[in-house]
């Protein structure tokens, strides 16, 4: 069983005597509610360090009021037995308290790729990332940081975060784990009533739709986010909040793919109150 | 003589080596120009670690367009041949390509007690410094880092952001270093015409004043306040930027001053094209 830390100074002692022992030492951020993605996360940094922790902690500065804070769930004994049994050896895990005190008022921002897609409709959001994701590297002290490509800008924000602040953690990523129909993992997929949860397998056949006009040739990416928008509309009751094909480290849009460039098709679509994003990342032939 | 590094990797690598043999590890962040007030900075690093790092780095996002960017000087040469002798094992020093490669976006910001005092004159100022000293901390990765207590308010600001951040470093404190006549060392008074350096001694001289007032057992700032401008406008043809009794940590003005409250006085004066700042701490009677 994993051991469970909720102090700040405890887990720092714990990562520098690992470090002692001449450990390489992995962390996987999370906010618990743990699936088959993180636990495929959690996998993939103990093959690439000897130590593993796991955080767990609901980050409430990177919700909006109005999101789904309150109801995100937190089922945290579960948790711990799933990420100890994919092999995280420390449970990282504090109060809102113990990371954001009284008097807290420092942030980390991100200029320029936070503002679009998600930052466009969660204006606050990525500061809410960057700020903890830089506290949650100081607490743990990892030599490599796992991410999912699943929040694919988040991975690229993170990236400029680390190049630009010169912290020495390694990220790595994990790819997306799909539902057998296609659905991508994610926490909030329990929100979807049974007539949604049909219904939502749309958004990863569109982004195989978009990828498959790429790679028949389709270089304007209108025709393909007009086709993608067409096909969530025919399929779905789904409020599509943005698709978009952009270069997939600066997330600038691209309107004319450039043969070779790395883009990330992505999208965000609403189901009910539910709000679901998905991305695939691809070379342009 | 000390070991001169201009690369962040080639530096992380040096500091993690210097930890894996054991040792403890100081950095005395400086922007260079380095006299006695510097020096007593790395001595008191060489008394609590076993490597000190003087970091030598005059870092444009701290400068405000107007102020004296281009003119601060730059004795490289003379900054490393004084650091060595004081007892510097590492001299980094960055290019500013380095430090804000193309592309550079994020920036860290303490709220609150940045808009005050230095940050009311300076308003880009401090996120500059926290900016850059987070940096500075990633590519030095010390157990330590020293700092002085000329620059009282960046003092407190650190502190803060260390706190907040959960950056493992200690931060140590070193005692204002004054001229026979008071004056507090700078690398800007070497910009005083001898009229002004002749004068510039009053802002110690009215720091006495307010804190022999406040022995004395007066309670009302304004009173200190008001008689310290006195006097530096009796004494000086100095432009008074502001005159300050704060909360040492919290940096907020105290009106009335609460017996056994520790107080920041402090000040900034302009003389010709030259500002310079001054405080003294004390615990309130």
């Amino acid at each position: 069983m994993a051991r469970i830390l909720r102090d700040v100074a405890a887990m720092q002692d714990a990562s520098r005597a690992l470090r002692k022992q001449g450990q390489r030492i992995a962390v996987v951020p999370t906010m618990g509610a743990l699936h088959e993605g993180h636990l495929s996360l959690i996998r993939l940094a103990v093959s690439v360090a000897d130590s593993v922790i796991t955080t767990i902690f609901v980050n409430p500065t990177q919700f909006a009021p109005g999101e789904d804070l309150i109801r995100y769930p937190r089922p945290f004994d579960r948790d711990v037995a799933l990420a100890s049994d994919a092999g995280a050896a420390y449970i990282f895990a504090p109060s809102v308290e113990a990371m954001y005190p009284s008097g807290f008022t420092t942030s980390v921002s991100v200029e320029g790729l936070t503002s679009v897609l998600e930052g466009a409709s969660r204006p606050t959001h990525f500061r809410g990332v960057t700020t903890v994701v830089t506290k949650l590297f100081q607490c743990t002290l990892p030599d490599v940081a796992v991410f999912g490509q699943k929040d694919g800008q988040q991975v690229a924000v993170i990236k400029h975060l680390v190049k630009d602040l010169n912290i020495p953690v390694e990220i790595v990523v994990g790819p997306i784990i799909r539902e057998p129909d296609g659905l991508a993992m994610s926490s909030r997929n329990v929100f979807l009533t049974p007539q949604e949860r049909a219904q939502a397998p749309v958004l990863h056949r569109a982004l195989v739709l978009g990828e498959g006009m790429m790679h028949a040739g389709e270089r304007a990416s209108e025709e393909i986010i007009n086709r993608m928008k067409a096909l969530i509309g025919a399929e779905s009751q789904g409020a599509i909040d943005y698709v978009s094909v952009a270069d997939a480290e600066s997330l600038e849009e691209q309107k004319m793919l450039g043969s070779g460039r790395r883009v990330m098709v992505s999208l965000a679509v609403r189901f009910g109150t539910t709000r679901l994003i998905d991305n695939i990342v691809t070379d342009v032939p």
